[in-house]
């Protein structure tokens, strides 16, 4: 069986010492292994990464920005290879692993304009002949450890604009479903890249456990969920490094009694189930304000669910596939159990679904959970699994109110026609991204991601242009030059600009 | 004698059970007690602060600007009494204390520029019919921990942009020197600022812990020294708030074999002693490159500083004053007689010096140290006192190194004539502030503040442009409007932009 | 009688020659003389200008922004002495002179960003060690020249911003009302402004040609009706010179059937009527959607306008005052004929306002027409008075084209709560500024002010960040430092980053 | 033979009415004829590209930055057959052209990043409640004229950010060589740009007319000499266009005593005589300060002349190839002959220079000048050819007083090794581009291109951020969401954010 190793210097190498398992989610079945590294392998990676750094630092942006160009060129090249280890290792069916790869790729497009977004601000003149200017200069070697839900995806967040910014890069996927990953790393040689500038170390928390620690890591990049986010940025904080940690959401949308609710429907249908809620941005509670709403909603919403197909990613006729794991199945599944125990009503129940010739696979179908109280257990935590749950309220304060009550702040979204509703809702709500009739409000690859309480620790967001400042430390230039013959007074003062 | 309080709500209050001695380091004598604060009175300050909030969130930034524009003229207007305070309790001489006054009066002209400085970004059809865009919203309350050093030009690096930007404030300043802290704090009042939005707690590590641990705390600015920044950044992470913490220095500056010697000499006089030394841009290192310029350096300085003039605060015609405390001074005296126990060679004596008619003052006078090597413990550490200590390289590339390999990277300097030799001394050395030909780099009030390495903790500089990032938080909002008829398909993929 | 003279360098004089008749449009009685200048003292104030250039220029961005601090303390100093010289030579209403002088201040305000706004670009490794940045210098000499309609604030957005960027000024404010004018332009050397930086001079179209063919004159400002509009602007540029020319304007308010109405007529009342419709972006024509609205909207406009008092500036209780001169009045109630012999209905008629105590005054009151078309007269020109048409269409669409087929193209706004409505229309209208719920949709001091079609000459719009870039030339430098004994190959291609 | 056409609305198509000849200016031979559009067929090309705005206008911006991604890939892939078209028509050795044509490139990179470049400023709570942003809309169809000296570069500083901003484009390139230009617009279609939003049409001078005045052209851009320029900008302006015209150079080199003269003279030969000096940045006055540095310089010049090879395009080992037509090889000896005769020194002679094989074409070779005066024709005039001139002043004050006296402003350069001699080149020199130590210092395509004084008209420069604004208008956009129920109160005052 296959062995994924490293990607260490521009080398694909493994470590021999140890192992686990990568699966198909759908069939249940082991298909390949993947390469934990040991310390000393962790190390070597940075000390490549290191020794790579002054020369890249020194490339100018514009050519480090034309290694992106010919990468996004290399990515669509093989997009269908890219998707393909995307499906057999996460589960996810094409159309949506492609989905993912053009986000993915809108991120190397966003990188490609570095030297735009590298300058500086020039002054002359902040006093007599002295002029003074910042310069955004590289950190040296940084680290992104990301998550099995977007093994494209989010490393494309993360190493195209550290590299375009002149860092070197060591990333540890999901030990999940890391072939993806790999291929596109491999890209970047081809690409152009000198080698030991991109790095990919799989691993587990003896690779994160020295990029947490090592001091030559200057940077980490982080999403999970939020326990190990929170691990993440108070560790590497205490060592020394900066860091952006994302972590765990509960999106809510909350549908008006003006909403368009066939829209609405259609809208949460993908938003709720596409790639099986695995989302960081899947909205996972609808909130219907009057009960007119909320009838029609779930009428409406479980008509609408009959059609959903759930299946393997080979027949690109599914709508979402398995979950990650077994494991993972049978918490979503408990959720759902909860759910039931403590109340709430399964209108739709997707805890045993038929799902022809796979019947090993992970799966769980569609399911829709009427009348869920803010006290469920189903409710406060993260599912990350395809169940939609409905709350219903009498006033739209009232929803905001219990959104802003949840522990965490990523995404959110409301569905209404009124200009009126939708500023008093997008000024207030203590969430960082926010829809107005739209789903999954991830920001376009020239904003940035990020969300709000414990969703996200850290002061940057991720990608778009805080993630240029991420990438980049400041340094202030002020220069006068002194004429020959002129003598100046020494000061004592403090100096001023007067 | 008199007990200074705490600003709460825009009332002064004290802390009737604990005070500690404030004392005039030109006289020796203790002159007034500072209130330290109990966990309640932070607590309560901060419920003040949240009291406040929401509706100084939602005034507009141009209204929250005019309190800036008013605030400036204050602070204009009581310069004299502010001055009078930071002598009599720092020491500074009057025209030092009102450069550091104008230094802080700058970063209110820049807060003034709110409405530009908050200015999110629109991108329209970022898919069709899809506009987004970007708000940076205030964190909520905020709190700033300030060193001696500069009792008001510090303080003012944080609050002003911090109110500007939607905040409430929480001030701790040193217990050293709280009186013209407070006094600028009240100004803010009689500017408009509605009570709450800004307050300042007097205290000592109480303090510290509760604005560190408190959840209603967003973001903790510090500035002071190194270990205790450490430790501030990894805390206030570790509870999950942003945090920025500047630490301590040691400021190199090169003099090149083609310096004007003259004008440098002049320069490092006032950047080596001015304010005794304490300060965390003080030069306090002068780099040598080839012995003619050593020579000549340590001749020239040593003639020029005869004519320093150490002294009291009231008579302006003296160019420093004496350090905060006496233990701060025996520590001073230490590094000078360690300096000379390891060999270097002590060529202008501050040890003893005679200041009239204040014998019980905490005088330490300029000195001159020569043939100092980077093994010493007066070279290692931050001195922070009237030392100005010489090193003898051969080489300009010896200089960079051996300012490289320092812990710290707060500010250096060039003095050279020469165009190519500053480029590449600015590009390369490892320290986030540069000076060419500029002692004191210390940025203008529109760019930003921050060393590199182990001077700051955190991504985002103090003051200037990244002070409005750090103070405020984004908010990506993603909108379209539904045409009423229009049906759109459920999408299960990650939507992208295409 | 007064005669109302000239400021050059730093000094009131007047021209014995020439001058006009200054009129108190309430009384109609002629109150002072204005000085009309000569070629000869128009070039005399260009050559003072000129001198105080080179040091204006050299004078660091912040301590010129610090004359504008000073400037806007004084301008709210006297605030009320400004606003009684509009009153009696404009006949604005006192609410309505501070709201004027206060829109001035905000453009003050925005000018004492300036060392922010002047900030150049700076590119680190263009090519390898090759640097580049911009910086923005300013111009040299420049000019304005104002309309009658707001002697107060068009002068504001444009002098202070061209002073901050380090430009000296020549105002040519309007021969109508220039007294209020020319005290703003004494405050700025109270303000610490250096003579010959800022000069008025008053005058006629003799004054204009000498602007407009000096060759010291690097750029003109303009704002007044389109024709004169079309010429300041072929013949500036014709001259080499840069120029923004702001002509008239028809703004249009669609009222939509969900609009709230109340509020829609309460906007409408004071965005038609105030300052007696003399405001370029005066809404005069209503575009009603649909009869239900359309009868709604005249119903409750006509009732409304039952209680508008016209009257003399100096009753603040009046709601507008007089237009500027009798013939202007003539020309006003000519378009009200003009409209009722092309068969509109004339349901409010302001033709003969009683104003008691003021027989003579220049009094036209605020008038209603129903059913107007689009081939009507008064439909086609700018009125410039306190008359609100009504247009009646069945769609927004045929409201839009109907906008669109306008000449003018300056300000619109719709009246709805609906956001798909809203985004349509601002998306799509070929207007340059749109108000959604705003009638008046000037926009703030930073942002800039600029109509489309032929209400704007030019490629930069007025005040706000288009006027840094207006009143400054970009200039690009490129830097490379050779190492001694680097003997670089010869470069006959054109040379590129690789 | 072969006949160059027009490409309209995706066709080529062809006038059969009026032709010109195409020179092989090596051979001296007519090798093909270019159409001359009649003015219907300028006119059919607009109402092409006017019904092909409206869809285009509405794509994403990151979809018309994906047809300029694959442009790119595009012009690279073809970069040989566009590099010989060059060199057929204009001369240009293959290493010149593949260099312009990177140059090219760099600015279609640019306008990749087109989704960033547009973004508007957005601006929460303006007044309360209120918000106010910023749009970059397109202009519609904008047209260009471009010179022979640069067939692909200068076309592609036009039109792929136009066309990236969302407008549709028609470009008159020169009638001397303009088949390397119609091949790259071709490759537009082929990288899915849609038929109709780029068109070329091949004319004279009435086709510039009918350009500048069609009002369906909003905006103009050209390049060429300062005479046309002149016309083009007062005409297209007088017609109510936007217009950016830039003209004619006399760059100047400053050659400073401390400069590292064998690098200066490196540099020197390549920015004289490279593209046989038919570039506008061409520099061809060197200016040495004091005599040794001027007699260093023409005896190193005219030892490295000794070396420089002009000949056919065909040949890569030449250096540069003829000038672009026998009336201009006349009319560039013609200066030489002026020069002599009014007492120059002909220190290298070009006028004969002999070419095997290539006795017809229009070969002029490296020529150097020395004891020029600011009297001569020579120097008052821009010569475009391989001539190089020498003045000899003894300061560098007087050396920039003669750069500030000329009438162009182009661009300049110092050699110098001084940073202050450096600093106040740059900050006071009357040029738009300036070079420190480069002799070319053509802004990269992230910054802007543009001279001063007579070197062009207009407050835009070409290419880069300046582009962005040149080619889109602003629209500002206000609105507020009223409160239903809440009725406020009319007003007649000029509104205020207070």
């Amino acid at each position: 069986m296959n062995t994924i190793g490293h990607l260490i210097n521009g080398e694909i190498c493994t470590d021999a010492a140890r192992t686990q398992d990568v699966f198909n989610p759908a069939t249940g079945q082991v298909i390949r292994q993947v390469a934990l590294a040991s310390v000393e392998t962790v190390e070597q990676a940075i000390s490549y990464a290191q020794a790579a750094f002054p020369a890249w630092r020194n490339t100018p942006p514009i050519k480090r920005a034309r290694v992106m160009f010919r990468f996004k060129e290399l990515l669509e090249a093989n997009a269908d290879k890219i998707c393909q280890l995307i499906g057999e290792e996460h589960g996810k069916i094409s159309h949506d692993a492609a989905g993912e790869l053009q986000r993915g790729i809108e991120n190397v497009e966003y990188a490609c304009g570095v030297p735009e977004l590298l300058k500086g601000e020039h002054s002359k003149n902040v006093g007599p002949n002295i002029d003074s200017w910042s310069e955004f200069q590289p950190l040296g070697v940084v680290a992104g450890i990301t998550p099995f839900n977007f093994p494209a995806m989010v490393p494309l967040w993360m190493f195209p604009m550290a590299i375009a910014c002149g860092n070197c890069f060591i990333l540890k996927p999901s030990e999940r479903d890391p072939s993806s990953t790999l291929l596109i790393a491999q890209l970047l040689k081809e690409a152009g890249l000198p080698d030991g500038v991109m790095n990919v170390v799989n691993g587990d928390k003896v690779t994160v456990d020295v990029l947490l620690s090592d001091e030559r890591i200057k940077a980490v990049s982080f999403v999970g969920s939020t326990p190990i986010a929170e691990y993440i940025y108070a560790t590497a904080n205490a060592n020394g490094k900066r860091c952006q940690a994302l972590g765990g959401a509960k999106n809510h949308a909350i549908v008006m009694p003006d909403a368009d609710m066939d829209n609405a429907v259609n809208q949460l249908l993908g938003a709720a189930f596409g790639s099986s809620g695995e989302r960081c941005m899947a909205l996972s509670v609808a909130v219907a304000v009057g009960d007119v709403a909320g009838d029609a909603l779930v009428e409406k919403m479980t008509k609408a669910m009959a059609g959903l197909k759930v299946g393997a990613y080979t027949d690109s006729i599914n709508d979402f596939g398995p979950v990650i794991t077994a494991q993972h199945r049978d918490k979503v599944v408990g959720y759902i159990n909860h759910a039931q125990e403590q109340g709430a009503t399964i209108v739709v129940d997707g805890r045993n679904p038929e799902v022809e010739g796979y019947s090993d696979g992970f799966f769980v179908g569609g399911t829709l959970i009427d009348n869920v109280t803010t006290d469920m257990v189903s409710y406060k935590e993260e599912i990350f699994g395809p169940v939609l749950q409905v709350i219903r309220v009498q006033t739209m304060q009232e929803a905001m109110d219990l959104i802003d009550a949840h522990e965490y702040g990523n995404g959110t979204c409301i569905f209404t026609r009124d200009g009126e509703a939708a500023r008093y809702f997008s000024d207030n709500i203590q969430v960082g991204m926010v829809g107005i009739n739209v789903p999954l409000p991830v920001p376009v690859a020239y904003h940035s991601f990020g969300g709000w309480k414990r969703s996200l620790f850290g002061d940057l967001h991720a990608y778009g242009p805080d993630a240029v400042r991420f990438y980049s430390k400041r340094k202030t230039v002020t220069q006068r030059w002194p004429s020959v013959g002129v003598r100046e007074g020494a000061e004592f003062s403090m100096p001023t600009m007067k």
